[in-house]
């Protein structure tokens, strides 16, 4: 049973949605990877959003490009939260898929990330699926404390290395 | 027979798509007004774009604001020429419509219009179907004509009157 | 038990966030609300944030103008999930609202609705809980069905109106 | 007899406008390539409009950049409907051809396609020519149809490599 | 004979461009203003760019809004200097007036005065013509001494109005 | 002696600037202000600024709307730290201001507030004078918990009122 | 004599420049380049504006990135036409200095050229002074001939090999 | 006793920000770097914002890319002035980074520099703490002869070699 759903617009968003890939593989949360284009393929993209309920997912998740339609035509066709990462694919610095993706009418909401955000698109859905999930809320308190931790060890190394 | 399917996101696209029913009434050309939403009636705009074909429509038309997804759901669905009006319905002036309108990817085509450009709509449609019907293409540039002589007629107005 | 927690920069951000407030009552989730500004309140904001989950929280919304630095500051103090309405509060349409909420670093995603889009925080508030209550998620389909509804007669009635 | 006319505003949009080439000849539709800038050869540039209807075309297509003028003033010459590629040629992405191009005032309409959209425009030229010839309108069924082969098969394998 | 044209791409520019208008009647500078569209009348803007030269005048004034192509199509049509007022005519707050206008290709100039900016316009046309005629330059110094004194005044006022 | 000089690139930016005259009024802080244009008196601007130091003034606050020079010319002409306040004057709301002020060429800062962040401004003066004045460093931290204080006050009421 | 000052806010924007010394060189009007930064060097760039009028120039180019000021600064000196080049010279395409350039305030005109529009701010300059030159003016329709001619000969080539 | 503060969002922002660096080192001015993210990190940005006064620090300058909200964390701990560096850190050329920074709210100020401007930001302290420093009012008197005197080494250069 894969708790969530990754669909791509087009296999060149791939290489952008590895850091979705690594974050739920990194906490262990079931996920499959599916291509629906909203354009090219609406009956699958259908398919996807309404089978995935019973299929036994919790969340969708959905990157597109320049006019990305494809989170707002998932949340069409399910009540599973739905999480957009805008990608940039054109020349507009993702300005374009940003706008389509967050500026959803009244009642169909997406959750969206930032341009290229994939990690958080991962981590929100681990966010989500920590409400039921006792473990994976331990997990993201690790996580956090070793994002922290990271960085406090920058801190102390370029502190060191940078004063007058 | 309807020749022409006005298709608007949600009734509040209808005073800015006046402009298109004017134009549509104004060559005779038969048309219908239908109201679907790409993410609240998805299977509604499917049935539209895909019945347009055989109830002998020849062009589409969508109107649409915000993430403005009904053009490229219709066209996802058809192979009739979409043209699309990109409405001004958020805090953005227009931006987010036209960019989630025009910015579509390879082998799905959406006309895209200026922000609340109506009547150019309407036009466009008729500039297509006129290319089969003479008497269109004899009504637009009788249209085209009057266009300038109205310009032309102003012109020698404001000519008279400010004048150093 | 409060099961969402909103919190608003300012008592400014009240009437926007009524979308919210009015979807929660409609579906019966308990919820709070509350002001608290990452700037000028800092140890509010982080109290709220770090004691959402002892007390029985599952989501938080957060709603801010401007350079909006709520919603990551919320972010910053929980695991949980957080989502975010941009508001338009300045001359820049709320554009700056929305970059300063969605562009999020890689580690502390927040999930971003459309700009002044409070009814969508409710309903994906909803969506998240509606995964572990049931009942949510047979009211969440009635809601779907309901918007149907409303967009179909809206389409009969301007279907008979505007047909030539 | 070519049936549609592609102008480019300058021999540098060639590379971009190749996808126009590539999609009319896929479909086999008669087509011919000008150059002609709206600045530096107006009168170039309506001989070319004014003459393509009694030439038996049926489309026009243009192609510019930066202050994109061209397809407006086609468009200005003819009653034939004009296609337009807004292309990246300068140093703001393509914004200011696009809305160059897309923010025609009311009674002279261009068709807008994505900034650099070429194979679109020859796709949209072939949804209008279609319209009259029932071949045309069978190759755009099986472009469909294959468009989404290519989809599913990107999917299942995909789908079969990034599962956990 | 008149030494600047004015050409407004439509009369609904008129209230804007006053501002034009009465700069060259204060510098006693004879002009003409005219009506001319670059899509609805192009052969009248095309006569209108071509006689200015033999009708004795000096500059051109052109003032469009939206995808502003009027003062391009007059440049493209006159070694005359053209100066244009890019007018906010859309929901985009004249930034498509502005980059359809200021965005020229090499070999066409057009001289770009800010949104809506038609005073500067006018006074870019004197500084123009003060090159041979000595008595506008004169104006131009005397003008200019005026408008520093009246930021002078004002200066004297508020300092002792606002003083801590 | 004034510690502060703000000036203003017109008096039409008075109103805006209120903000600033109130905080500096509240805090005790003795200021004077000044109408010099960047353009119309750069003579004007020039003194005021090389004349600051010898008037005693510490700190420069400069406001301007549409390409808002003011702040960098003052800045030129003196080493005294220059805020700037850019004003929303023209159609596109504060961005051009926002961007000819803040993008300053290496070597010449000028400190940009929020577009009409006018109360910020007098702010940061204060912020900057208090390093050397005690009694203003104890008022900013009154300033900043009163601050606080009437953010906790509405949130007790809007806690009491919004709660379901 | 030189006609024509050139002045560059930064010797880094002189490759860009090179379009305007290679204009002015063809058309033999003679010029000097000046390198003057409206805020590290203001009294430069005040004298250079001065004293152009007596140094016998009829027309001042500026040319210079980001907040850019040297073309309003020269303009508040002179009452010779200033023509100015926004140049691209930050992350933000040059859109801050096409603002800070073109949205001059009322009284102070600025002829704004395309961003790194270069040749352009030569030819406008010719346009300028070719109107108490004839030889000037021949050589204008002379260059515009031969436009036309090189884009004519790109049509034929490119019209003989893209053809179906 | 470091007079200024330097906090990174990341040690990812430390090639921009050597600009702040190497104007401290040049002024003398005493100083550390830290690193510490407003949202991984909170508690350390708190305590350094906190302890910044006590450590005889005057002024902060706190650099972050995309949803800059660094400074403003930073500022809401502190009265001292704090400075920002918006850093081009997305795709989208760092204006996500200058609207998160310098669209604050009422009440905490942050003095903005332009995108990755981090030679400014280390001049903008100096200018501050050169209030109560004669020594580095000097300085900075004697940098800005020192910039002058390159542009005008640059003059001559260039003029030398450009004049026709």
């Amino acid at each position: 049973m894969k708790k969530v759903v990754v669909v791509l617009g087009s296999d060149s968003d791939l290489p952008v949605m590895q850091g979705t890939i690594k974050q739920l593989q990194a906490f262990g949360v079931p996920f499959e990877v599916r291509i629906a284009s909203a354009h090219r393929t609406p009956a699958l993209a259908q398919s996807i959003a309404e089978n995935a309920v019973s299929d036994g997912a919790g969340v969708i998740i959905a990157a597109a490009g320049k006019a990305a339609h494809l989170a707002g035509v998932l949340a069409a066709h399910t009540t599973l939260p739905v999480i957009a990462v805008p990608v940039k694919a054109s020349t507009l610095d993702g300005l374009d898929a940003l706008l389509s993706t967050v500026q959803m009418p009244r009642g169909i909401p997406v959750a969206t990330m930032a341009i290229d955000g994939s990690d958080n698109a991962g981590l929100f859905a681990v966010q989500i699926l920590a409400l039921s999930e006792p473990t994976l809320a331990e997990k993201l308190c690790a996580y956090k404390a070793d994002l922290a931790l990271k960085v406090e060890e920058k801190d102390r190394e370029i502190h060191a290395q940078y004063t007058l």
